[in-house]
């Protein structure tokens, strides 16, 4: 620490990266500027900035709020006694919020970021999708995360709900992450060696407290009491809000949940616990929004109220075109979540064929384009105007229209003046037959100009995304903002005016452009205009580019990128740029001693990269896309400090790990609590291995899959205490058969321990060894039968246990395993269900047949899935409870879809079912019965039942054995009364056929056919 | 509140006032510049930010730090739910520290005032003693609070001690007052009206959270939750501890110290609760400190450690002058308290005159001289050195130094080796009549440089006043830092060197001036070099400049000001001021409606301002006294606003009061506890009324008395409940004077609850009033009894209720109120232990013995203070239980002293009293008596004691009526041997002295005359 400097607040030229604390004062100064307020970090612990009134309340109400403000943010969970690079208990925020929208906002911070000595120009700064939901705070919002060349630096989101309040206006909240962003600017490895002031380190000032809050929130502080002041603050909170003091209220709201994070880093909250919590929580976060919102009111609202934005116009009339021309529409949007680009493009050019349709202006192809940050429609020869068209208006019956004399009545005379003609212009049309009175007009076709500036509007006002938002617009809604219109036909401006926007003949390039909004010269040719300012505005060609600039940049170190096998992900990523700038970065080897899927996890799912191969595996390369012109080195730099960091935290992790030897993590289950009642994760993990053992011998397992199983049984889980899956629960499954084959277990158990977690989604494969099977479905069949016995079923689309994806993962396994697939659901979840009782948890009633019954229903919802016939699936449900044996069922029975002795074979069984009342005993005296027909019935059906005796219920097998009925059956119901008076004689023929109906029972659902 | 502001941080020269938020960022601008890391407010509730970590554990231990930052701090007592213009429940503080002192801390200071666009020059500003103890923090320091123009805008302390460590480097700690600086700049007279930033004011910002964070604290918080989440807190924190984690420990400390504010701001703390209370937080608080410092040292201080100053040096040998010359010596420090400005400059006179006198050097007068920031000495005529003296140094005997051949032994050569002469120079002296050898030695006289930097040296060394701190120099020690040395010998320098100070030839005079340093040409003339400056050295000079001015300018407006009276005021801002400045402020005639007690408090206790009296009373007007140069006109304005916003407080307290009864008040007693066992502040009363009426039955007061004494004792202490006394508890009693007239009370009883306060403090006078009197007693004698009787007594410089006060009262009132002398200690405590024992506290064994020993010490230490003989005090101690009583024998006993006779009455009760021993009966059978003089004796001795019998045990009777026994009790020691052989002659003879020893028993003590 220097006792005097004299360094300025900005960043001079002489050290490019600012400290800690320059950046601090230079986001004050820059936003200040801007009409901020400056506010202090609120005094009492907060998760983020977001939970600070100065943005939690204010966002609420229509009184404008300008602010931005420091917030240490404090993540109890993520304590890591300042041993992580980059995670930190208490974080440094700056908060801003801008409150209404200012309509650039985008443009505003990349401002920020200059002010904080960043050089946008050559970084590859990108706003990539993150949408935020508080629901402890009842609040969402979308936008984006900021990427500084790969690295998440600022959290950007227009709060749509806060409190469980509708916000008008939204407001705009921009939060950086101060550590990351200096760590990249000052190009240090460890928030420890952040230079935080000349001279002065901030590990040297924090690194104390960080390394001592997180000893109390991971270790030391007390549960039992932080329960209990959990429980005060709640209570002071809900008085406060009945005696309408929203602000103190709040400020408990804020006390109960830091004492909720304290709880969660302790590892001290159930499922239960936590959903119990969260309940509170918001109720209270929305009772106190909704008083602040009262008592602003009240106050008549200090600070003003936001004037909305007034509606824009265009000039009546419009002036036209007179020659066919090209139309050029583009939505300008801040940056769309990957998944809409496309979708949306097609979108417009649907509805925009679908409005021209029902206009009569001729116009030529209709094509579509999106980047991110625009949607372009262009409809190529549209005619400068619509033809004229004749329209008949039906009057009345020529019979009523005129009097005797032919001269026009009442009716003819005010059907005339209604359209306003003089009744000698009637004319005579015929409708149906019938000769009625009509008007015959002409309807001018409207000019190209008049019909678009009107269709083009329409389009933008339906304009939706899966997920919209509002901003300040008072009209529109989209994914995300819709900033500006660029409309023209041909050459000239085709104005459109839709709630707050007007077209023009601009468009907006990269916002690092020498000039970001450029004049249009004309609708021809303006996809070549946008690449020639670096756009691609065609999706396909971008990913074409990607593909191959990816395959020459990997060929570049013998590898190859395989992106058949990353098609998602390059579809993604071509989404996320408008010009892409494929960079291959690398990482240290030594790395790659680490397994590939924790490296390739890392790669794909948090930066986006494609991962590299050669032909023995992994190389430490990736490859990155970028988005437009930048400084390639210093991006290439920068993403391979991203991902050195995360590399480096998984290293950390695997180091950490593997000094526990598989048993020992195993024990670290006992503190993880699963849900209140059902015990702790240990407990669950010890039910798995139980109950996989009596799977095991349902199955008739070999030993040395049985002994898998018991040895694999006796680990189940212990990833889940393991640092990597507390960091990447994603590698659940992996990680354990990682460690467990490192700890010398044998490979059959470390694939059993990985294959366990098989299925994780409904497109995910089952577990192909048997052991695993078995695993998977012990595994699940606990979590059925614990949570049905509690109650706790999913409700609506709140499924918190994932009970849908376990019955499913049952299903899917059972079909995919044949060693596993003698096992029925009803023995599965009675064998989970013994343990459950045996842990002290008495089911509720029918809990077990829910549980069934709630599967088998998954079984369905597959079999619909996979396009099969609905009454066929209908048809052998009743199999489902071996979903297996259903599935064989099922094809025997599309085998027969179609077959005429199947038909008739059905028909005769539905013939004999629907006769017969329910409870007929399938039994009769054979010597009542008296007509040959019967009486050949009778022996047919005796000779068909002694060759079904004894014989598993199977389609194929009954299909041909029972065919010979067919005809006496028929003959039986051509020949024979069944509803005799004789009683007797009535009781045997129903006998007769309630015995055919129960040969076929439990072969399939034949009423279903 | 605008959309956009491009104004700069810096204030500009088109709005000279400064918005908060500008004055923030200014702040932080300004010490960041001076190498001071900006932190953050603490997130979790302080009082200051003192409590915040980077102030209350960064300042301890050897490591340096420098940082500022922004604290909301909370004051929940502070709530007024907005309505006050000047009292918030959350104030903004802006906090700094510098450690190590960097030496110019308060031109530092200064700097900051002129980048929030303050002009120094300008306004009045000082620093005014203002030290700070926390005992909740186990903390102290010494300093001064900041005046603006008679605004308080700034704390600045030199931190001495910190969680119960002594500090070294010392801290400079600065808290700016934000709302209050912002305030006074912006002229506003409501914090509401701030403009916080452009075009959006304070209230507007605030205002919601002012009101309702005030009714949580004031009305709302549930005082059962807060007292267990009090507990809570320090229970955690005592768990972090013992696990050695500091940093969390220190944070549940803060906690607890909010919830024990909140539970304060309630009205729900206890005496005993708020000791305990403290005891715990202190405790928790060293701890964390203790632990704090262990930890920074075995990190081995990440921040380094802070080098000590250089130890300064004077040439060798000094330059020398070679004629008389006058010696300036003149000692620089920071703003003295104004009680150390006169005493310094007086023992630094008396100590230089004391070292002086111990060399040979010749010098004339010394005079000393002080201001705030000076200590000045003179001396005339200094000599250039000491002249030489010779000195003889005895050698062995002449007999042992030669041998028989006249040469030198052994023993006179060691001897002549010994001095380094040649044993030929010996020469013989004469000592006692032996003649021995010697050397003469001359010590040649030191230049007065020489000796002068010595002794100055040792002067500063030595430098103390009443409490003293430390600072940066590693071995001065004083009231202030000492900053510079200015010390010449006529016009030469004078090099003196102290610690790390090296004097020169420059002093300080204003720090306003255009040159704050100056050359002084030569010490000479010095005063009227200062006096060029605008620097008065002489205290009496200022303070007759104050008189004259306060007179003249209070002739102005027709009134005076009674200097005489104010004496101990004009000499305090006598010594707040150089250069005093005396300016006449004005006041709203409105506010002369206040009692004129509320008036003159506020001016005196709060402003250090003169009250100006006419004919008929208060004047509104008021003297200021500002230091050197200002801006009268912007002076005297600030001053009236300062004193308009204390007036105004003082009106709403007032009105709010007045419309409460008197009983309503007294009612609201109920709600204060004032000891946990003793309960409320009602019980109190309630006991004080009961108490006083049976004083007056023992004190036999008139029924006019006694009616005014049960009306007064049902209002008892009522005024503690107002507005008024909470803010101003000086003014107890007179408020309930005041409001008890106003409700219509008669004059008698207003006066009696006005006076049943006094004497308030040892120097004050008691109650005139017989019912105040008695009133005053019943409140001492509850206050002793109750606190004796739970053990709750002084210990040490520990008397949280004013124990000894009270004690002092008693005796106070008991010997100045002849009404009252009747009743004696014994009967006082009596009475209010029973009340005590009737409202459930059993008293503790000998607690009333012990509160009457208690009281009767104090009675002795009056005596012994008003200069009364210790043997003549302690002779009438005995009869202390009734003061009066003990005061009229004292008074006879001084009388005597001196007189023969009663010399000669004592001397036989004494020689009486010697003899017997103890146990003694006083009785004898006459008829064993044998030789004449003890017949006399036996007659004399039966005649006085029939003269005494039944007759109070008064000195001057007694004198009177004992002394026939002088004659005969000598005669019978003369003539009689007491210890005869016969048994019962010895036993006559004994009783007949017992019973002389007896008659004198009881008047005083006269074993100790």
């Amino acid at each position: 620490m220097t006792d005097s400097s004299e360094h300025d607040v900005r960043v001079d030229s002489t050290n490019s990266a600012p400290t800690m604390q320059d950046a601090l004062l230079a986001l004050q100064r820059y936003w200040t500027e801007r009409g901020c307020l400056v506010t202090q970090p609120f005094n009492t612990e907060v998760g983020a900035g977001t939970a600070n009134p100065a943005t939690m309340l204010r966002v609420l109400g229509p009184e404008p709020w300008r602010v931005g403000y420091v917030e240490p943010s404090v993540r109890p969970d993520d304590s890591r006694y300042g041993e992580n690079p980059n995670r930190l208990q208490t974080h440094t925020q700056f908060q801003v919020i801008l409150k209404p929208d200012p309509g650039n906002p985008q443009e505003l911070y990349l401002g920020s970021l200059e002010a904080l000595g960043v050089d946008i120009r050559a970084h590859d700064i990108r706003f990539v999708e993150d949408n935020w939901a508080s629901p402890a705070l009842g609040s969402w919002g979308l936008g984006w995360e900021v990427w500084l060349d790969g690295l998440e630096i600022t959290q950007f989101t227009y709060f749509q709900q806060a409190g469980g309040l509708v916000l008008d206006p939204v407001s705009v909240e921009i939060t950086y992450g101060l550590e990351r962003i200096l760590m990249a600017l000052q190009g240090v490895a460890h928030f420890k060696d952040i230079a935080y002031a000349d001279g002065i380190s901030y590990g040297e000032i924090f690194g104390q407290a960080e390394y001592e809050m997180s000893r109390y929130y991971l270790d030391d502080a007390d549960v039992e009491a932080t329960k209990r002041m959990f429980d005060e603050y709640a209570a002071e909170a809900g008085r406060l809000l009945d005696a309408r003091l929203p602000v103190p209220a709040y400020v408990q709201v804020l006390k109960c949940s830091h004492a909720f994070n304290v709880l969660d880093a302790r590892g001290a909250i159930s499922t239960t616990e936590r959903a119990k919590a969260f309940g509170q929580m918001r109720t209270l976060t929305r009772r106190a929004a909704q008083l602040w919102a009262e008592r602003r009111q009240e106050l008549e609202h200090p600070l003003g109220v936001v004037a909305p934005l007034a509606s824009a116009s265009v000039p009546a009339p419009l002036p036209e075109v007179d020659a066919p021309a090209t139309l050029l529409f583009e939505i300008g949007v801040e940056e769309m979540p990957h998944s809409d680009v496309t979708a949306t493009a097609t979108w417009v050019r649907e509805v925009l064929a679908g409005k021209l349709a029902a206009t009569r202006l001729g116009h030529g192809e209709i094509s579509g384009y999106a980047t991110p940050r625009r949607i372009i429609a262009l409809v190529r020869d549209v005619q400068p105007a619509e033809p004229d068209a004749e329209r008949t208006v039906r009057g009345p019956r020529v019979t009523a229209a005129y009097d005797a004399d032919g001269n026009p009545t009442k009716a003819a005379q005010g059907f005339a003046r209604g359209q306003g003609v003089d009744p000698a212009d009637l004319v005579r049309v015929d409708v149906d037959g019938v000769e009625h009175v009509a008007v015959v007009r002409t309807d001018v076709g409207r000019g190209a100009m008049t019909v678009l500036s009107d269709v083009l509007a329409q389009v933008v006002t339906e304009l939706r995304a899966e997920k919209n938002m509002r901003w300040r617009d008072p009209g529109l809604s989209f994914s995300r903002p819709v900033r500006y219109l660029l409309a023209m036909l041909g050459e000239a401006e085709l104005p459109v005016a839709v709630s707050s926007l007007r077209s023009g003949t601009t468009t907006r390039v990269h916002r690092t452009a020498a000039d970001p909004e450029v004049r249009v010269p004309s609708a021809e040719g303006y996809l070549e205009f946008l690449a020639g300012h670096g756009i691609v505005a065609d999706a396909g060609q971008r990913r074409e580019r990607i593909v191959a600039d990816a395959a020459e940049l990997a060929a570049t170190v013998g590898g190859t990128v395989d992106t058949t096998a990353e098609a998602a992900l390059v579809d993604e990523v071509t989404n996320l740029v408008e010009e892409p700038n494929t960079i291959l970065g690398s990482f240290d080897e030594r790395y790659l001693d680490l397994p590939e899927q924790i490296l390739t996890t890392v790669m794909r799912k948090h930066q986006r990269y494609l991962p590299v191969r050669g032909a023995d595996g992994l190389l430490p390369h990736f490859v990155a896309v970028a988005n437009g012109d930048c400084d390639r080195d210093l991006v290439r730099a920068g993403n391979e400090a991203v991902l050195r960091a995360r590399y480096e935290d998984a290293a950390f992790f695997w180091r950490a790990d593997l000094k526990i030897a598989p048993e020992q993590h195993r024990l670290g289950l006992v503190k993880l609590t699963f849900e209140e009642r059902l015990g702790s994760v240990a407990d669950r993990a010890d039910r798995i291995a139980a109950v996989a053992g009596t799977l095991a011998e349902l199955a008739g397992l070999s030993t040395e899959d049985r002994t898998t199983v018991e040895r694999a049984g006796a680990l189940a889980k212990f990833d889940l205490a393991s640092h990597m899956v507390v960091e990447l629960s994603s590698l659940a499954g992996t990680m354990a058969r990682e460690y467990a084959a490192r700890a010398g277990e044998t490979p059959e158990v470390a694939r059993a321990l990985a294959e366990m977690e098989q299925p994780r989604s409904a497109s995910d494969t089952p577990p192909e060894s048997t052991a695993g099977a078995v695993l998977a479905l012990a595994d699940r069949f606990d979590l059925l039968a614990g949570l049905f016995a509690i109650g706790a079923t999913p409700t609506g689309s709140s499924d918190p246990f994932g009970l849908r994806r376990a019955a499913g993962g049952v299903v899917t396994i059972l079909r995919a395993t044949p060693a596993a697939a003698a096992i029925t659901l009803t023995e599965g979840l009675a064998a989970a269900a013994a343990r459950i009782t045996a842990h002290g948890v008495e089911l509720e009633e029918d809990a077990l047949a829910d549980a069934r019954e709630f599967t088998i229903r998954r079984y369905e919802q597959q079999l619909l899935d996979a396009g099969h016939e609905h009454n066929l699936v209908q048809a052998v449900l009743p199999l489902a409870d071996a979903p297996a044996t259903a599935d064989t069922t099922l094809a025997e029975l599309e085998k027969r879809v179609g077959d005429e002795d199947f038909a008739a074979l059905t028909a005769v069984l539905q013939r004999a079912r629907r006769i017969v009342p329910v409870g007929t005993p399938a039994q009769y005296d054979a010597g009542d019965l008296v007509e040959p027909a019967e009486l050949a019935l009778h022996e047919v059906v005796t000779a068909v039942a002694a060759r079904l005796a004894g014989r598993p219920r199977d389609l194929a097998d009954f299909t041909t054995l029972a065919a010979p009925l067919v005809t006496p059956v028929n003959d039986f119901f051509d020949g024979v009364m069944v509803m005799a008076e004789d009683e007797r004689l009535r009781a045997a023929r129903l006998g007769l056929l309630a015995t055919i109906t129960a040969l076929a029972e439990g072969v399939v659902d034949w009423k279903a056919l």
